[in-house]
C-alpha cells in the first residue's frame, strides 16, 4: 500500500501564515510530525505531493522517511490534482490518502489500516454539534452519499467525512477522476459520489484528536494538543542564570541563554540559540530559533517563527511567522473592550496574525485578530485596527504643536517623589 | 442614647466614586469600621439612615451590628431630612448625630459621650490654618454660634464644627427641624442656630485624627491611615511563589495568588482570590476581591474596588471602583510635567479617578486628576486629557498612511546585536 | 613648561549636550579624568582656558590641580584666542597645548614630552581609511605643510594632526599668532603653516588610544572606553536588596539604593544617591547622581547625567544631561525599522539625545537619533520625529470621538481568562 500525503495547497484563509506543513511544533514540522505518527503506526512508501512554493523544503524532509516526492504543477486543480500527481509512483497498489493539514491521533491510521472486504474506507468524525463539512449519508456502515454543509437540522447523520481515505482499487480510483468533469474544485468529490454507486465504500468511526488547520487561530489549537506530546528537557549547552525561573513542561534546545529573573512557564518550547532576557516571561507559548525575547516582555499563549526579537512587548494569543520585530512598547491586543468573539474565531481571546519580515515601531499596537502580511513595516505610535497587505509600509501622521516653555520645574517636590519610593 | 449614622447622601464632588460608605478599606466596609470604632467605645442602639441606592447594602450589614435602618427618601432634605428620618426609631432618648463619612479617632467618641451638663455637645476641631468650613464662635465653651466659611482672617475662632452632635433632648431637635424652612439646604444648621439661643450648647475639644471624605483623593488619605491600624498577615490558603517577595506591612487574604517575581511591598491589602503575577509590584495600595495584576504591572498608593485587571501598566496614586480592565501599556499619568498641583487636590502626585465597569484600551494614556465615568469604553492608543462622562465610549482617529515598503532589510546587523545583549 | 589645556570651546555638533568638559564619567568630569592622566605623566603647572560659561566650574576643578585658569572672552577667535588668553601665564616658557575633548592614552603625554631638538612637535595619529581632519604633508619626520580635509585619495600621508602640539619657543609662537589674520576660523592654523617655514616641526607617531568628543554619539564610546578602566567597587553605605543581581563591572557609589529583583549588569557606574527601582535593568551605562530608575525600566548602553528620573521606560543606546524625567511607557527608540545607520553616526542602534531639564510624557516615542533641547517638554502620547529646540513646549492634537456606550459587558468570560493566566 502507498500514502498519499497532499502537502500542496496554499491556503488563502491561512494568510498572512504562509504554508502550514512547515510550520514548526516543537521544533518539528507539522508535516515531519504528521509523517512520524503514520511511521509508528506501521506505514511506510510515502508519496509526499508537493507544490512548487514547497518543493524543495518537501524532498529535503522527504529523505529522511525515504519517501517519494511528486509536484502538483497546476493547484488549480485541487484534491484531484494532487492524487493524480501521484499516480505514477503507485504502480496499481492500494493507497491511503491523507490531508497533510489535518492532525490526527494515530488510531485514527491505525482504524482504517485495519480494513475488511470493502472496496474503500473513509474516516468517519462524530460531531457534537453543526460543523460546516461534508455529512456522510449512510446506510449501515456504507456511505451512500456525502451532503456537503447540509445546514444545521438537515444533517444526513453525525458523521463527517474526514480525508483520510483508503482506496484499495487505486486504478479504478485513477480512471474515475480522470474521467470526471466539474466547473468547480470539487473533481475528488463528484469521483467519489460516482464510486459510491459501483463500490462498497464503508466509514470507519473515528472519535479520537482531530486537529484541522484551517484559519490561524487553529495553529494556536495545534500547538495546545502538541504541548500534550512535547514532554520536558533542557539541552546541557543552554545557559540559565541561576535566578531564572523554569516550571512546567519546558523544552530549550541547544544554544539557548535564560538571562536573570526571566520566567518560563511551561508548557513551552524555547528553540535553538534563542534568547530569554532579563524579566522576560514565556508561557504556553513556542518560540523558534535565534529569537530574543527582551527584557520585560510577556509572550503568552503565542506561535512564534525564527527570528523573531521582541522588547518590553506584550504579545498574547499571536500566530507569527519568521523574522518579526517589535520595538520597546509595541503590544499585540488580544481582547476586544466588550470581550466578545474575536472576528469568526470562536476566541475571546485572539492577537493579531503575522507573516513574515515584519517591523513594528515603538508603542504601537496593533488590534486583535487583525493580520498583518509579510515584508511590512510599521512606523511607532500606531493603531493598527486594519489588515495590512502584504510588503507594505504603514505611517500615521503626527501634529505637533511647538510653542514656548513658559512653565518652571520647582525642584522642591523631588526629594519628597524620592522618599515616596521606598 | 441612640446613635444616628448619617449614611444617605450621595457627594457629588466624589464623582466617579460611587457611595463612599461602601468603599472597601482593608476587606471591610467604610461604615463597618465606622460601626465598629463606635461600637469599641461602647456605643450601642444604632439607627443608619440610608438612601434608595445603599438600602439594601446597609440593611445587610446592619444585621452585623443590630442596628436598625430607616430610609431617607427624599435627599434633598439633607442632614435635616435624615435625622427626622430616624425619628420614629429614637423614642424621646438623647441622639448622638455621626456621619458616617467623617474618620475619627476613637477619642472623638469617647470624649462627647463623657458628657457634663449641657444641652447640647458639638465636636469642636482645632485647625492650624484656614479650612473652609463651619467656624464655631464661642464663649468659654459654649458655642454662640456656628459662621460658614467666613474666610480667611474672619474666623471667629480656630474651632470648627464636625458632625459628631450629641443632643440630649431629642424631642426639641425634631421640633426645631419641623418647624424651621430653608431654601437651601442648610435646614439643620438654621435650627441649631435657633436651638443655641435657648439651649446651653458646648464644644467638645478634639485634636485627634480626622479624614473626611469629600472628594475622591481623601480616600487615598484615608486609606494611607487605615493602613496604620491595618497589620499584618497571609491567609493559609494564599499560594505564594518561592520566589515572590513581600515585605512590610501586607494583608493577603483567602485565595490570593502571588506569582514568581513578584513584589508587594507594604503597607499593601490584597483582597481575596486576587492574582498578583509574575513580575508585577503591588505597593502602598489596596486590591479589591477578584482582581488580576497582570505581568509586569505597578501598582503604587492606589485603591482598587473589586475585579479590577491590570496588564503590563502603572496605575499610581489612584482611585477606582470595580470592574475595570486596562489593556497592556495604558497608563495612569500621576505627575504634571510641570509637577505642579493636580487640579485643586492639594497634590503634585494624583493619578486619574475611575468609576465602575471600565474599559482601557491597550497604549492609552489616561491623563493626572482625569475623571473617567462608569460603564465606558476607551480605545486604544489614546491620551485621555479631559473628564469622560458616565457611559460613554470614546475612540480616536486613526489616519494610516500605506505605502509600498521599498526598504531592504539587511540582516548583518542582527548577529551583533544579539551579542550586544549579553 | 607649561601645559595649556583648551577647554573654553562650546562644540556646535555636540548640541544639546551641553559642555563636554564638565561631563561626568564614573563620576568624575572628562577635564578631571584628562587632568588626572596629564598628572600621572609627570605633567604639572597647567593652564586652563575656560568660557565664560564654565569659568566658575573650571576654577572649582582647577584648586585640586593647583592649576591656573583663565578666559577667553571672544570664543570666536578659536583656538588663537585660547592659546593667546593663556599667555600672562605662560611666561616665555615652552608650552604643551592639549585639547581638553580628544581623550588619549597616556603614552601620547609621554612620547611628545620626549622630545628632541626639533623647535616643535605635534602628535601624529595614523589612519587606517580617510578621517575628515588634517593630515601632515611629511618630508621625514618633519611637517611641511597640514593640509585639512584633502578628501579620500589625496593625503599626502597616514598621519593626521591631533591637538597634542609642543612650542618651545612660545614667544615666538604668541608672536606669530598674533601677528596672523584670517576671516575664518583658523588662525592657529595659518599661524602653524608660517612656523613651519621658520621652524623644524616634527610629527610625534602615536597609535594608541584617541577617542576624540565631536557628536554626541561620541561620549557612548567614550563611555565604552572609560569602562575599561573603571574597576569594580560598591560603596558600603549602598542599600542593596538581597534579590538584587549586580554582575560584572559595576561601581555603586554612597547612598545608592537597589530594590528587589533588580539587576544591574556591568559595566555599569550608578551615581551618588541614586536608587535603581524593583525589576529595573540597568546594562552597560553610566547613570549620575540622584537619578532614579523606576520600576520595570531598562536602561542600555546609555551615558544619563545627574536628576534624571525614569519609570517603565526603555532607554537604549542614549546620551543625556541632568534633571531629566520620563513618564511611564516612553520609549526611546534605538533602532530604524530598516536597520540602516541613523543619521551620520556610523551606527545602526542610537536613542535619542537630550539636554537638561527635559519632561517627557507617558507613552510618548523618540525616534533614533532626534535631538531634545534643554528646558523642553513633550507631551504624552506623541510620537517626535523631528529635532526639538532648546526652550519648547510641544504637543499633539487628540481628537476624540464620544459616543455613548451601547456594549454590554458579559462577564462569563472572567474566570475562563483567570484560569488562563496560570
Amino acid at each position: 500500500m502507498k500514502t498519499i500525503i497532499l502537502a500542496a495547497g496554499r491556503s488563502r484563509r491561512l494568510k498572512p501564515v504562509a504554508d502550514k506543513n512547515f510550520l514548526r511544533f516543537a521544533g518539528k514540522y507539522l508535516l515531519e510530525h504528521q509523517l512520524e505518527m503514520m511511521q509508528q503506526t506501521g506505514l511506510e512508501d510515502f508519496i509526499l505531493v508537493a507544490g512548487k512554493h514547497n518543493l524543495e523544503q518537501t524532498q529535503k524532509l522527504a529523505e529522511k522517511f525515504q519517501a517519494k516526492v511528486v509536484e502538483q504543477k497546476d493547484l488549480d486543480q485541487g484534491m484531484a490534482g494532487a492524487i493524480l500527481a501521484a499516480e505514477p509512483e503507485v504502480n496499481g497498489e492500494p493507497v491511503l490518502i491523507v490531508n497533510g493539514g489535518d492532525v490526527l491521533g494515530q488510531s485514527a491510521y491505525e482504524k482504517i489500516t485495519q480494513t475488511g472486504d470493502a472496496d474503500a474506507y473513509i474516516l468517519a468524525y462524530k460531531v457534537d454539534s453543526y460543523f460546516p463539512g461534508g455529512y456522510l449519508e449512510l446506510d449501515g456502515n456504507r456511505i451512500t452519499n456525502i451532503i456537503e454543509k447540509p445546514g444545521e437540522g438537515n444533517e444526513p447523520s453525525d458523521c463527517i467525512n474526514l480525508v483520510l481515505h483508503l482506496h484499495k482499487d487505486s486504478n479504478k480510483l485513477f480512471e474515475t477522476l480522470k474521467a470526471t468533469n466539474s466547473e468547480s474544485d470539487d473533481i475528488y468529490e463528484v469521483a467519489l459520489a460516482k464510486l459510491m454507486k459501483e463500490q462498497n465504500i464503508e466509514a470507519v468511526h473515528y472519535d479520537g484528536p482531530w486537529r484541522p488547520i484551517k484559519f490561524p487561530w487553529h495553529i494556536l489549537d495545534l500547538m495546545e494538543f502538541s504541548f500534550t506530546m512535547m514532554g520536558s528537557r533542557i539541552d546541557e549547552s543552554a545557559e540559565i542564570a541561576d535566578s531564572a525561573i523554569i516550571k512546567g513542561d519546558v523544552v530549550i534546545e541547544a544554544g539557548v541563554k535564560v538571562f536573570d529573573n526571566a520566567v518560563i512557564q511551561g508548557p513551552a518550547y524555547i528553540g535553538k540559540n534563542s534568547v530569554v532576557a532579563t524579566n522576560a516571561l514565556v508561557r504556553n507559548s513556542m518560540l523558534g530559533e535565534n529569537c530574543v525575547v527582551g527584557f520585560g516582555t510577556e509572550i503568552a499563549r503565542a506561535f512564534i517563527g525564527d527570528d523573531c526579537w521582541f522588547h518590553s512587548n506584550y504579545i498574547g494569543d499571536t500566530v507569527m511567522g519568521n523574522n518579526n520585530s517589535f520595538g520597546a512598547g509595541a503590544v499585540c491586543a488580544n481582547l476586544r473592550l466588550d470581550e466578545k468573539e474575536i472576528k469568526e474565531s470562536g476566541r475571546n481571546k485572539l492577537g493579531p496574525i503575522f507573516g513574515d519580515n515584519i517591523r513594528v515601531g515603538v508603542n504601537t499596537s496593533i488590534m486583535p485578530g487583525i493580520k498583518i502580511g509579510s515584508n511590512t513595516m510599521i512606523t511607532s505610535g500606531l493603531v493598527i485596527a486594519e489588515d495590512i497587505e502584504e510588503g507594505k509600509f504603514v505611517s500615521g501622521k503626527t501634529e505637533l504643536t511647538i510653542k514656548e516653555n513658559t512653565a518652571k520645574l520647582d525642584q522642591s517636590s523631588r526629594e519628597e517623589m524620592k522618599d515616596k519610593l521606598k
